[in-house]
């Protein structure tokens, strides 16, 4: 196939971009292959390539399960884009996603020392991004789903748990929950508060709005009311999609309509997930004591520092402000865990586990500014390796 | 989805498999992902993750072409097998086919410097592998596919190259090839011939049988007669699949019939891939000064030392007896070559440049035991890398 050179920036104009420091930083990627044994002479090769692999080769076929042994196969995660949501950028197909997916892989090993390879996926519908995976999985000992929109996230997720028997975790949705569970149980315990005293407003019904809003009401949060594009969602709104109608049966007892800033007058907790804003007038019409998670990036729903006017607690996504919920501080140590004991898949009690053991981390340095431990913080990992592995016995899906 | 513990081998008998040094060196698989950059600090994390890596996904969605200079997508690639053609141990499925892809990967990167990730798939349906590996393409700079039997992989490598502009190489085909092809032309000219004077026999119409093939007639051999397990293959032979038929109008000019070895008599060269056996008493009978490549693995189709007695030149798959034609010899460069000029397929004129290149480094010391060069050679990597460039350049197809 010939084909005339392409277009490619010249190499000025990539140099006048690498005087960003995120470009420079990019620059051939950020994450490489490399061996674990020598091959310094015939000897080496003859065992680590044939004749010596066919022997390993034969084992694995007669014996499936020798493949966890001999391969890295199961302790090398996939994370997997097709590029349809990526951060806030939105629908940026599977190239520009690749950045991110690198990224990920970098801070699995950084800070898991799990082995991730990111694959963009060049499709989109469901069944196609399904049968993908599958095919895919004998080569991954986990799978972490990144940046695909909802509500086609929910589904594939969904069928691949179902199809697979290694571990399935669509990070934007549980990862996020992870921290905000663990962020909130600590800030409810600062206030003097358990979860069933708090009432919730969730703006934001995306993957991660629905997941959090799921891992609270399964940690016994006392009330939820969440919010889409068009309002609050209430049992018998009209053209809820099947994943807002089961929101809508299970939360907002209260059936609240109209808008997130009416739903928080005297609500205990915000947790903006959304993209939208809500003015500081909302916040301040919220209970004494309130919990304000302003989570999107990288513009906060209200500005921390306005928040903090009127809140007992704050935390945003961001670096630059007090309690960073930040997925980097549960995904690396939730598969380091369930790789460890082989886990064929991540139950809920694994990702509550997961957040208690984040949450512990702080203990009794808890202050309103250190809800939550910095991703920099070397007890983190460790601590939710060693609850997400313990979970996984306990539930019965470890298989080591 | 709860599962019982499966029935894992215990650790000893593990430990029993561990006496083999084969398998205490695939102890956990060969390779691993390491980091390119540092994540030490918050300031870190933001270049290397949100929001810095939003600007330069960004830009790569403005300008595509940039995902070359800002992620490793365009340096590694994937080795990409069904399992159904494994060395010689046949169909044994994607998870026992991963120490092979393992330990290619090892060897595109300790011998070419070239980063590889291997993708063993649970599909073998022509349409799935094909639709799937395009799916995966834009994570990858190039596909080497490896270990699909044939003749489904000349259609799977056939339609992925007019897919996709970044090369498909299925290494069992080429890269078997081109080294054939390098230890031919230098065992013709040890005996004083060009590749226009000899007549070939080739045994087996698999994969390499049919590449090897190939690339001898590109190269202006004299005859090759091809014979499968029915005999040889001559036109109008009754049953004959698409490929062997094509194979039949372009070989065997005198339309021999009959066995491999028939055809042998007053032959010059003989080049097994058939994992079948000759007898030494048809070796006897080829001609004067007469070539035998005898390289099926483990079991060569007749002993080196008995063919010696009679040819020339011998050589095998083996890295125990002299001449050991190994494709580690090939892929690496070849794909080395190609990244670095960003080609976006890998022509016929480059699988020749590459056998051209790999010949020449065996120069001034050539003798009948010394017609290829060890893979441990290190000249061996840069002239094939060198070569394969710049005939992408002199072919239009190289990027950069």
């Amino acid at each position: 196939m010939a084909v005339t050179p392409a277009s490619t920036p010249g190499s000025s104009s990539v140099e006048n971009l690498d005087l960003d420091p995120a470009f420079a930083l990019h620059r051939g990627g950020k994450i490489e292959i490399r061996s674990t044994i020598p091959v310094r002479d015939a000897d080496d090769l003859s065992l680590a390539y044939t004749p010596g692999v066919a022997r390993v080769c034969t084992a694995i076929a007669e014996t499936p399960s020798l493949v966890h042994d001999y391969t890295w196969a199961s302790r090398v995660v996939a994370v997997v884009s097709d590029g349809t949501a990526v951060l806030g950028l939105g629908d940026i197909g599977p190239a520009a996603a690749m950045p991110v997916m690198e990224g990920k892989a970098l801070l699995f090993k950084e800070f898991g020392g799990v082995d991730a390879v990111p694959i963009c996926l060049d499709c989109t519908d469901v069944d196609a991004l399904v049968e993908t995976v599958a095919r895919l999985a004998p080569s991954f000992g986990g799978i972490n789903l990144e940046d695909i929109s909802a509500p086609r996230c929910f589904e594939v997720e969904a069928r691949l748990r179902d199809l697979l028997d290694i571990p399935v975790f669509h990070d934007d949705q549980h990862g996020t929950a992870i921290v905000v569970l663990a962020a909130l149980q600590n800030a409810a315990r600062l206030t003097g508060r358990t979860l069933g005293d708090l009432r919730a407003v969730v703006a934001g019904a995306g993957a991660s709005g629905v997941a959090v809003t799921r891992i609270l009401l399964e940690a016994g949060i006392g009330d939820i009311a969440v919010s889409d594009s068009k309002g609050l969602i209430y049992q018998g709104r009209e053209g809820l999609n099947p994943v807002k109608e089961s929101l809508a049966r299970d939360t907002n007892k209260a059936r609240l309509t109209g808008s997130t800033e009416e739903a928080l007058a005297g609500a205990d907790v915000f947790v903006g997930l959304s993209g939208s804003t809500v003015t500081e007038q909302a916040i301040a019409s919220m209970a004494e004591g309130s919990i304000v998670f302003a989570l999107s990036n990288p513009t906060p729903e209200v500005h921390p520092e306005a928040a903090a006017r009127h809140a007992a607690v704050v935390a945003t996504g961001r670096s630059d402000f007090p309690n960073q919920i930040n997925n980097v501080l549960a995904f690396p140590g939730v598969f380091r865990g369930a790789l460890d004991v082989r886990a064929s898949t991540i139950t809920e009690n694994m990702k509550v586990a997961a957040a208690d053991a984040l949450a512990a981390v702080v203990g009794d340095d808890l202050t309103a500014t250190y809800v939550i431990p910095s991703p920099f913080d070397e007890r983190v990992a460790p601590a939710v390796t060693a609850a997400v592995a313990a979970q996984a016995r306990a539930d019965g899906v470890a298989r080591l």
